[in-house]
């Protein structure tokens, strides 16, 4: 492959930890792709705030439709018959959780960044936050760099900036970057689909919302 | 999970090497589920093919859309504009390489069987006769396995029955499970599309054909 220095992949959904990981990446990379996914989620306007956040920031935008992902596996962000899961179950995972969902965006991401000679990669996964999915752990994805270049005979390095800090601690990345208001007011989080600070009640809000709060008070 | 005992899910493509490992697994376990895929390939008849061979086969058989693969990178077993290398190059892989195949199939198989409680997963690639490409290799299988696993904590086993035998010995195996013929017959292994024996001169062809000559010398 002709190596293309100074480029990234990012896995971008337009939520709170991707686009800290966006503006990230654009510090750290001259060249950025932002990479969205269509996989049957309920909502999939998120990909169209993605898209309006992408170019802002001045990065290609890319949507890959792997819809073949919820025909795989029942699970409460692309069922609508299934209520979500608010608390994770004590003896198993949430039913938010896409079985493979990590595992093929980034595979997906390895063949994309491959093809353009490109093999850094960034994603917003962490473990510190990590909600009982199991492919958020950074064990899986150092075992998927490992897999991928394999795979492929190349040499990817999947960066992940959030790995081990908290919700609190990547509202002070982003503020460090200078798009806490951006990723504040464009983003995307909610399981219910509401832009900016969500619904409040759901999961992912709870988090977003408690670590902003934390944030905003040391900020004092 | 609920566990399936002695069940299988088997990547079947409907060619001699993964009919040979469908009728391996039917002898190993009580239930066997074939896996096919269609992703773009110029010969998708042999979906049709498969289908034929797993119902005479008694197993059940699906069929994956994963056509996203084929727009991901190009090849030539996708790409109608693309000639066939019919010789590895010195210098890079064959053109007939499709970045991240048995990466996405394994994946997809993976979460197929977890969601039927299954962890069992047999595949035909072999690392002797691999022809260059790196995700036939034991070390990308083994290191998959691992990723697997981290990625829906679970315990998967990714059977290779043909990894460190030749294409002599594969018919050697045919014709040990007593479907020689029926590999020999009704399978599709040629770039070109013929069934059976095929071509006659591209890359599968050669080396499906000089392994039958051998294996059918050391039989006299």
């Amino acid at each position: 492959m002709t190596d293309v220095e100074d480029a990234a992949v990012v896995l971008f959904s337009g939520g709170q930890d991707s686009t800290t990981c966006l503006f990230w990446a654009k510090k750290q990379f001259e060249t950025v792709y932002a990479l969205s996914f269509v996989y049957g989620q309920k909502h999939v306007h998120e990909v169209e705030l993605a898209k309006g956040i992408a170019a802002r920031a001045g990065v290609e935008f890319h949507v890959m439709d792997v819809s073949f992902i919820s025909q795989l596996g029942r699970n409460s962000l692309t069922d609508t018959s299934l209520l979500m899961d608010e608390e994770k179950p004590a003896d198993s995972f949430p039913n938010t959780f896409v079985p493979g969902r990590n595992l093929f965006f980034l595979s997906i991401a390895a063949v994309f960044a491959r093809e353009r000679g490109v093999r850094d990669i960034v994603t917003g996964v962490s473990q510190t936050d990590y909600s009982g999915y199991p492919d958020c752990r950074d064990s899986f994805i150092k075992s998927l760099n490992v897999t991928l270049n394999l795979a492929m005979d190349e040499q990817f390095i999947l960066h992940t900036p959030l790995m081990w800090i908290n919700k609190a601690q990547t509202w002070a990345l982003a503020d460090e970057l200078g798009v806490l208001d951006v990723v504040r007011n464009e983003t995307l989080t909610c399981y219910n689909g509401v832009p900016a600070d969500g619904c409040g009640h759901c999961p992912a809000c709870k988090l977003r919302g408690q670590g902003l709060d934390e944030y905003l008070k040391t900020k004092k």
